[in-house]
């Protein structure tokens, strides 16, 4: 039984591997050689490399292949290139506390203006004024899943109020339906976009929704670039109605002389929201969990999509 | 019975004042004239402007002054200008939401590297990697009061750890004594200062519990300045050994050319942790019930220093 996973020695760290798998390594660069075909001809589990998007050029060379863990949560593009009889399981949960501290870490530096102070400080300045807060802020969040309902335990600990949104109402837990956004967003302060990229969402939150947003509202974005309409936005950005704070962009990457990039009211993070220190030990209990799975025949966890 | 707060209408907000109350209004600018000497020579009770401190000036001209709420939480500076028989009471409480707020968005803008990322948008740039986190960090809140309690419940619900200290050891509430810090700050990944000036705390985080602490480690000021020794925080952050996240500085304001600026991992911001929209409607909350508690003869609340 073949593995081939993005990190060495997890045996060292996580206890020894089942008996009869045999484990290589590859982390997705170029600077560790790819494994060699003798490897690819019997790999059944790939735990692929995490934000290694080329790595996927090595599917079409895993003829024993019957499941891909990718480490990601968002898996739309790996999805498609899938080959037949190949289960996908997807990174559900790794990314929670890193993508929602990412989104409250946007949500403070906007309303703290924590990138004007650090050119005052460069600038020789020292020029405080009042500020916006988010305490008593009423925050909602759109697409209240795994990594929205981190974000919220963080927001309610702050102070916030919040306001729940997915595709269907859930009213025992004060879910609210997707459909009843436009109404919901009056009395809204900071809209967190939190959606993953599928057919219901590419270009969801529209010139409609911003337009329902009062003066001054914070939009922010860290769940896929396309759900957001870029060009409503900028036109709300650009007269000073909105202010925005976005981890995802369309396109991505966001080209260089893009207008978002000097529009005012507009901080923008290159999509490191899920890459942070926290990922890292959460990822390698997955896999290790999910080999030990595999040699014992059990089910793997995080099918994708799901059950 | 004559009293003097910092802003209008405020019976508009929270009810009618209590009989027999003459209340007048000073923002402690240039742009409002003083209240004339007939008023001057009638308060009782004096509400200052917050974060206006030319208005000490009044102080003299107050004989009937009997009482003073400042809007602060730290009142080393007024209480040394006080005449006597002058009751003081502070502004403890008013600033917990909005400090603890801005310590966590200087501990999120640092781990996660907003400043940075803001400069790359700018710069045209997008070109991620991983950074650092808060959740699984662990963070020493030093000074475990109002302020340092209100942002344990911000790190707690990051993920983080937190390690408790203050004055005296409270064994029971699993609070530290600041005697035992040095042998603390080995384990701690972020160090966050939340004390007040005062004869014990001046200079007090020095260069022996900056070398205490591991490397890469963050030091976080948002109580006071001169807590903290800003010549061994220099050689620290100079060397890279350490990263800073200061909103006080020593001294304050920080001259243009003073080399905390431009030192590396370094964020400041200009003493605007306590200034932010929550705080507003708390003050006045406070300011209308000492009124109110001034008409009825009643004992005032937050006394400085405490009973
Ligand atoms: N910026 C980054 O670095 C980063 C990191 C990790 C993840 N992400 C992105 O974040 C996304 C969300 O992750 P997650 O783990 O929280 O996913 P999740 O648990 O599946 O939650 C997704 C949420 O979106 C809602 N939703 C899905 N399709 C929708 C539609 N067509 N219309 C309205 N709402 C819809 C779901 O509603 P129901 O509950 O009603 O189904 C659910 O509330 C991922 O898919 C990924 O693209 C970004
Ligand atoms: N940056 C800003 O904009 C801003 C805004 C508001 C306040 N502040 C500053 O933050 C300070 C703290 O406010 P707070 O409301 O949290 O005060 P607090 O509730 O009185 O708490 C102060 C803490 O500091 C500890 N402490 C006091 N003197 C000490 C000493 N000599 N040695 C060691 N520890 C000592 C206390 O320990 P014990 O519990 O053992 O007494 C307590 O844990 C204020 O005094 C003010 O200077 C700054």
């Amino acid at each position: 039984m073949d593995v081939l996973v993005p990190w060495p020695d997890l045996d060292r760290t996580h206890g020894a591997w089942p008996e009869g798998v045999r484990v290589h390594v590859w982390d997705g660069t170029k600077d560790e050689g790819e494994p060699s075909k003798d490897v690819l001809d019997r790999v059944g589990l790939w735990a692929m490399p995490y934000a290694a998007p080329d790595a996927v050029r090595l599917l079409p060379e895993l003829p024993a292949l019957r499941a891909v863990q990718s480490l990601s949560a968002g898996v739309e593009k790996l999805e498609a290139r899938l080959p037949s009889g190949v289960a996908l399981h997807n990174g559900r949960g790794l990314h929670d506390a890193s993508t929602a501290e990412l989104a409250l870490g946007l949500i403070l530096a906007a309303q703290r203006e924590i990138p004007h102070w650090a050119e005052e400080q460069r600038a020789g300045n020292w020029d405080p004024h009042f500020t916006r807060s988010l305490a008593g802020s009423r925050v909602a969040v759109i697409g209240y899943g795994s990594i929205g309902s981190a974000l919220e335990a963080r927001l309610l600990a702050c102070e916030a109020e919040v306001v729940r949104v997915a595709r269907r109402a859930r009213p025992e837990e004060d879910v609210h339906a997707v459909s009843e956004l436009t109404g919901l967003l009056h009395g809204i302060d900071i809209a967190v976009l939190v959606l993953p990229e599928n057919e219901g969402t590419v270009g969801m939150f529209d010139a409609e929704h911003l337009a329902a947003l009062p003066d001054d509202a914070l939009v922010v974005n860290v769940g896929r670039g396309r759900t957001l309409d870029t060009t409503a936005l900028l036109a709300e950005v650009k007269a000073g109605r909105l202010r925005a704070a976005l981890d995802v962009t369309d396109p991505e990457p966001l080209p260089a002389d893009h207008p978002l990039r000097t529009a005012p009211g507009v901080l923008i993070t290159p999509h490191v929201a899920g890459g942070s220190a926290t990922f890292r030990p959460r990822a390698e209990r997955l896999i290790v969990e999910q080999v030990r799975r595999w040699a014992a025949g059990q089910e793997l966890l995080n099918p994708f999509p799901g059950p």
